[in-house]
């Protein structure tokens, strides 16, 4: 008799038979005395062609009614679900975002949730109904629509569990759990069995793209052990769940990489206080999310490189919001680089074993890749390198850290 | 300086095109300086897709679920017609329905309002902003979502106008307006420039589908005048007001039709108080509407028939719940036929001018077709007739009473 949080994504949905296939699975935890909240994603294609008609109608659609728009096409999934869950002979409610009382903030297309009252889903559960919930969506304090992003149904999910203090959250998906590393890279890419809530709250915000970092923190948080595994069969996925003692035994846990951000540098400014401050404030203001930052050394010249990346897509604007910050602090010009790649290791096991940054950067020399860019934490190192050599990386990180041996 | 509800069917919103021309249309209200309410239903086509889902999940899609499925439909439409406005450059913004306060009774799939608390839509015409509502659907006093049957967005239109206290209530289609009668029967069918709330009620309620018969119910009781008119360009349509002097001087406005009745006749039963009971009763329970009925004489035997009609979908179940009914009077049998069509003449002149029942059937008899059934109303003669016969019926009445002149 446990309680159990169940999210789909849209590949998950995307047929009438996969949702067949959703309610079987929802009975057969029925059938052993399990609650069961689903939270479900909009079916595939679905959210495309939603964007698609909102592209042809506005140049850029955002706000408050792209949400109205976007948010439906989960409504329509719990619908089907809790359908398709009663045509298998069990009850089953559905409950939209503000039906959930999913509250967030008014930021549209990227809100936080804020609170979840999960009183109705519950008295729902009492009665034995399956709860059906539309992930990726909350209500703001005014009544609106709001969408969490990208990936925001794992964030409802996890959510929805600590909520509801559910034993377990699990994301079902189109692959078997969380990789070593991307296997269209690297086929000896192997599941990792367990990995801990910090791993995989850097593999998330490093370029993997199994979880939203959000719903990781949440989990973390909240301490709600989750269980990545594949909606095509039954066997095991990954669990992420606290640290544990024997997880540093093994020093890396994975290599992520992410090919969506560029390189911009202002050459040649005032090495002197307040340089950062002048050209970081307007992109902060603009929303414009910073990643890594170098600066050169200058101890001849007074004057020094600024180097740093943001995502791609806000590569142009950056530009145009830097050049007065340029301007004013004498600079020699701006450039800007989109064919790079940030590669990472990722290890609780780094805590307590040195060495593992130089070990990294000899496999890249041994390979000729050249480094750009540096940037560790206390479990992560992070590289950045010429896009074309992002396979080649991936591929001798992989097998230096003897992560094909899981195999 | 009016305040306007505009609402706009499927077709109207039909494509990017479509909700292009809408944007442009409201713009111009807004121009001319009128505050514009728009009501929306969903794209055409895109409700069938969603019943085609619904049917492929379940044997008979009814209740709750279905209601959040289908409401998803509008919810697409709102977002997308507010993008345009904002897009043509004037401010906009979506109600859902439960945003827009319309509350219902629980009845899903066929929910009637029961108030609505329009005052966030006052707030955002205060504000200068249109205000685009979804159609077709409410919140039950559970806040679970509702929709109003086929139609509904009319219904949710004028009730919004009556709220509103709005000059006019435009009904946009992709008809010039209200014609009397079908023109793909009868060519020479004219617009009505004007028609009188009671008669329109007649209409929608005898096969006209022009109407919900519920929005002009509620446009009669808050005498809202609704304008029926064409969204493919700017001419006039037809108006539907309450009763003017000059009205009685035609005595039929419009013929109308409906093949979706079935009749059904139960057999040498008893003429005995209490037999109508017995028969009728299961049918109210399963909410069968039950449209004319008539029993024949009896003077000779003490045994009678009894002959009714309902909707086609419902003749099977009604047949199967009359059985019972039928043993215990002891009846010969029961007889049913789909093969039969409604034809009507309406028009608020026939109070001031008899004979034109008489003339009804002269004209009936002259084309050589038999009547079944005879209904009449104030306003209205209803006669039963075999359906192969329904254009020549149709084209006989409307030449006769000379609603071909008015072309």
């Amino acid at each position: 008799m446990a309680l159990i949080v169940q999210k789909y994504g849209g590949t998950s949905v995307g047929s009438v038979e996969r949702i067949q296939a959703v309610a079987d699975r929802v009975c057969k935890a029925r059938a052993r005395g399990d609650d069961v909240v689903v939270v479900v994603s909009a079916m595939s294609g679905q959210t495309n062609r939603l964007v698609e008609l909102a592209y042809a109608i506005s140049e850029e659609p955002v706000g408050r009614e792209y949400d109205v728009l976007l948010s439906s096409g989960e409504q329509v999934s719990i619908a089907l679900v809790a359908m398709a869950i009663q045509s298998a002979g069990r009850a089953a409610r559905s409950f939209l975002g503000y039906q959930a009382d999913i509250q967030t903030d008014a930021s549209f297309g990227r809100a936080r949730i804020e609170s979840i009252d999960a009183s109705r889903i519950q008295r729902a559960l009492n009665e034995g109904a399956v709860a059906v919930v539309a992930g990726f969506q909350g209500t703001d304090s005014e009544g609106n629509i709001t969408t969490l992003g990208r990936g925001g149904s794992d964030t409802t999910a996890v959510a929805l569990a600590a909520a509801l203090k559910a034993d377990v959250c699990e994301i079902y998906t189109d692959v078997d759990g969380i990789y070593t590393t991307d296997p269209r890279i690297v086929p000896e890419a192997s599941r990792i069995p367990r990995i801990a809530f910090e791993e995989m709250l850097e593999l998330a915000s490093l370029g993997a793209k199994v979880l939203q970092t959000r719903s990781v923190e949440f989990a973390m948080k909240y301490a709600v052990p989750i269980h990545v595994r594949s909606s095509f069969h039954e066997a095991e996925g990954s669990w992420v769940v606290p640290e544990e003692e024997s997880m540093e035994q093994v020093v890396v846990r994975a290599v992520a990489y992410d090919k969506n951000e560029a390189r911009i540098s202002l050459l040649q400014i005032p090495d002197q206080p307040g340089v950062a401050h002048k050209v970081f404030s307007p992109l902060s203001e603009a929303g414009i999310v910073v990643d890594m930052i170098i600066q050169n050394d200058s101890q001849r010249s007074g004057h020094t490189d600024l180097t740093f990346t943001v995502p791609t897509a806000d590569r142009a604007r950056t530009v145009a919001l830097i050049e007065e910050a340029n301007k004013r602090l004498g600079g020699s010009g701006i450039e800007s680089d989109a064919d790079i790649a940030k590669v990472s290791v990722v290890g609780v096991g780094m805590r307590t074993h040195s060495g593992v940054a130089t070990r990294m950067f000899a496999v890249l020399s041994e390979a000729g890749i050249n480094i750009q860019m540096i940037s560790t934490s206390e479990i992560k190192i992070s590289v950045v390198i010429a896009e074309e050599h992002t396979d080649k990386a991936v591929q001798a990180l992989h097998a230096a850290f003897k992560l094909d041996a899981l195999a």
